[in-house]
This record gives C-alpha cells, structure tokens and sequence, in this order.
C-alpha cells in the first residue's frame, strides 16, 4: 500500500520504518519539504521509502498516518491539504497530550470530545479510525515484545477502513481476537482519555521497560 | 476494623457484604437514618452489620468507604460532618459519572482535578485513598474469579493509610504484586479517566461478564 507518515519523531520515524520493512510505499511527511529528518530517513530505508511535504506525503498515499503530536494535528493536516485527505484512510495515533505544565501532562481536549473527533469534523470526506495510540511506538509495531496476552483497540465510524486498519495491525503482529474494535468514532474519547493512566503506569515501571494492558475476564 | 460504608446502592451492598464477612463491623450509611435499604441489609448481614446516617457511620468508624456516586459524594461527607471523619482514613472508590446525557456517560470532573482531590482539598485532614473504582464491585471484593492475573490501583498523599487500604485490598483477595501505587492523590486523575475506556470494554462484552486489566511487560 502506498502510506503517508505525517510526522517525523518517534511515532512517525518507528511506524515509517516498520511498514517500510513490510513492503509499502511510505513518504514521510514533515511541515517543510527537504527537512532533514525525514531526509535523512528516506535515505537510509531505502528504495520504498520517500520524504517530502505534508502535502506530497498525503497526496501520493491511500492511507495516511497522523503520527504528529495532537496539538498540532490540525495544523498539519491544514498542511496536508483537503483534497490529498478527501476518501482516504485516516490512521489516527496522536494524542492530545500538553506539557505546557509539566510532566505528567494533561489533555488539550476530553471526556465529550477527542482529537479524533476534531479531524472527523474538520475532514468530514475523511475516513478517520482512531488505532494505536495507547501504546509506546516500539509496542505499536511489535506487540509480541510483551510476555503474554495484551490488547489494542479501534474506533472509527467507516467499518472498511477499520477492516483496512485490523489488516495492518496485523501486520505488525497483533493477533484478531486481541484487535478490538470499540465501536464509532466516539470511543475516540476513552482511547485518549487512557493516556493519563498510562503515563502514571509508566512513572511506575522501571525506565525503558515496555508496557500494555491486556483484558482478563471470568 | 470500624468501617463505614457510605452508601446503599449495588458497589456499597457488595463492599459491606464482603467486610462483614471477613469480620469487620460495618455501618452502612446512607442519607437518613432509618432507610429501608440500610436497615434491611443490616438485619440480614446479622451481628457485626449496622445501618444509619452518613453521620452516625462515619462516626463510628475508624475507615470510611464513600461508595456514593461520584456525583453526590461532597454532599454525603458534608451529611458526614468533618468532625466525624478528621484523621480518618477515607476509600474513595467513586466516580464522576454524569449519566444526564446518556449512556456512555462523561466525567463531571477530569483532566486537571478528580473528585478524590476535591475530597481531600475539602477536608485536609482527612487520609484520602483513591482505589477500586478502576473494576466493577463483584470483582473489587473477588479478583479471583477472572482468569488470569489483573491488577488494581492506588493514589493518595498518605503512606500509611495506602498500607492499610492495600491490607484490605489483600483481604479480598488482591495480590501484593498486582497492588500498584500510583502515588500522590493527583494520580486519582488517571483512575477516574480510566473510566470511559471500561465503559467502552464494558459495551462490548457479553453481558454480565466480568473484566479487569492486567499490566503485560517486557
């Protein structure tokens, strides 16, 4: 598939590079074309790998990752340009977080909004499925790192992008029955709304070591 | 112990139960003395269960439980009175569900506060606990009946009173381990805004059939 990245840090560079690795098509999108990072990177992940603007990214991809922190989604995707976005498969794994007060940061938007919802209003041509976004990026790419049953959910209003999505997650490794789809675009709100408990988990593990939660029922 | 249970509905009838059991003397209070709810359980639970005012349970009582909705917890310790919960410890395992807009509901207070933190900020000398609001109350007083290792949390400014909740956390059954403190009470933030990532869960689990979340490591 041919996949625009928006988003050159670590989310964007980790994803970039694993569906890179799986054969698509990946252009890195930053705010300026010829930024170096994304330079950089398309150089070194070889021939299925490209860089460029926002709008270049977005308009040579089928499915589009917003791997940019949430409080500048708007803007890049501004950036990116309607008419590359309209129809296509938004992957949504940013998160509204603002450190503007320190660490741990609180959310920009929640509890009867999201940023996802924010994109699906502004984009309404936009098919925007919220995924990943509750886990660290190297656990987003591969899940099997962990030691045991762990889950990743989905939210989204287009039942086919969803599907497109399971396919990549898939891909990266996470197992059908573990995938869970929680319904329309609203559930959007719980997947970001998770952030803050899991920052506090995180303060709790010992540094650098990965986490998830997995669902135990009776 | 002298414990408290503030409030008559399903999460204080299923924590009052399982005290009694394991032999603590237990007030259930609600707002008026006298109330068929309260009475009725206390005949039942026989000898060590008692029934009356928020007042009359709090001042009994060396351990307060408020299982009162989120919503109208303020009002039910200021019923209490601050005289009879000064130096006490308080479980807060309520939520700030605003179901007045449907179902799912939203959370009257997240983000930069938690109605744990607006407990403790209304009465600085009571030993606020956050903990157990994360499951449902059938799994708050038997972890053991999901199948598989799960975890619960805990936040609060008092080292002392967090031990004496993990001790009756370990009397229903939850291990050390899987007992995890998250620290101050600002981290009571994070457990209420769990809350609409398990009412989403919740929506899309077979009915009637219980859930937590285990923590799943490298």
């Amino acid at each position: 598939m041919k996949i625009a990245v928006l988003g050159t840090g670590m989310v964007g560079h980790t994803l970039a590079g694993k569906l890179v690795s799986l054969g698509h098509e990946v252009t890195m999108g930053s705010r300026e074309s010829g930024n170096p990072k994304g330079e950089e990177w398309a150089r070194q992940a070889g021939p299925l790998a490209a860089a460029g603007s926002f709008s270049d990214a977005a308009g040579r991809s089928e499915l589009i990752v917003n791997a940019t922190p949430g409080t500048v989604s708007l803007a890049a995707l501004a950036e990116a340009g309607e008419a590359n976005l309209r129809g296509k498969i938004l992957l949504d794994v940013s998160n509204p977080l603002d450190f503007s007060h320190g660490f741990p940061p609180s959310l920009t938007v929640c509890n009867t909004d999201s940023i996802a919802e924010t994109i699906q209003r502004t984009y309404p041509q936009v098919r925007v499925v919220k995924s990943l976004n509750t886990v660290s990026a190297p656990v987003m790419v591969d899940p099997g790192r962990l030691a045991g049953d762990h889950d990743i959910f989905m939210a989204g209003n287009d039942q086919a992008a969803k599907s497109t999505v399971s396919g990549l997650l898939q891909e990266f490794g996470w197992v059908p029955g573990h995938i869970r789809d929680l319904g329309g675009l609203d559930a959007a709100r719980a997947l970001e709304m998770w952030l803050p408990l899991w920052l506090r988990i995180f303060m709790q593990q010992p540094q650098g070591k990965m986490f998830n939660i997995g669902i135990v029922s009776e």
